[in-house]
């Protein structure tokens, strides 16, 4: 994607006071919601660059390229945006599990009755 | 629910510094992610209880039980949580279209090459 493009779309996020937007990943075939995670602009540059999910660590507090250092890649297939510009929706192709514990995704505990 | 097994669960959550949680909400059957709001303590108490999605509008600033005005409510399947509690996933049904625009749901913008 060309960088005006990339630098258009930037103009139409409303990122927060910290300079952030939440992004939630789903697997683009089945629906399911892998994660959710934040992006500055260079992370969404990046991410519109490469076709690689690229986040802002908040813990580590620098670029997250998703998989570096596991393996477990995303692909973005099509990124989309919330009617207020405060949320974003990567659908992307995910290779093995997304979650840092090994499991498909992260919403493994359920909140049930018992 | 009761209350005593909805505090258990308030406990596990990592509410952040406002007192927020983002609650991403998804179609249970398809898997549409239809949008994403937060939640305070209180509204996810309204919400665990009564099993009708309710957030806390960070904009009017009080509890905002979503469809009360406009019918297009959405009642909890499934509430679930991610691996480090920052984030919820609430499996609905949707009762007529998610986003305050008439949309099915408030992604309907696509970042595309053109």
């Amino acid at each position: 994607m060309r960088d005006n493009i990339i630098h258009s779309y930037l103009e139409k996020i409303a990122f927060n006071a910290d300079g952030l937007v939440p992004v939630i990943a789903q697997r683009h075939d089945s629906g399911e919601v892998l994660m959710m995670a934040w992006m500055n602009r260079e992370a969404f540059e990046e991410t519109m660059r490469s076709r690689q999910m690229t986040y802002w660590s908040r813990s580590r507090g620098k670029l997250w390229r998703k998989g570096e250092t596991s393996g477990n890649t995303q692909k973005l297939v099509e990124m989309r945006m919330d009617c207020d510009g405060d949320t974003l929706l990567a659908q992307v192709e995910q290779k093995g599990p997304a979650c840092h514990t090994g499991a498909p995704n992260c919403f493994f505990t359920a909140f049930a009755d018992d």
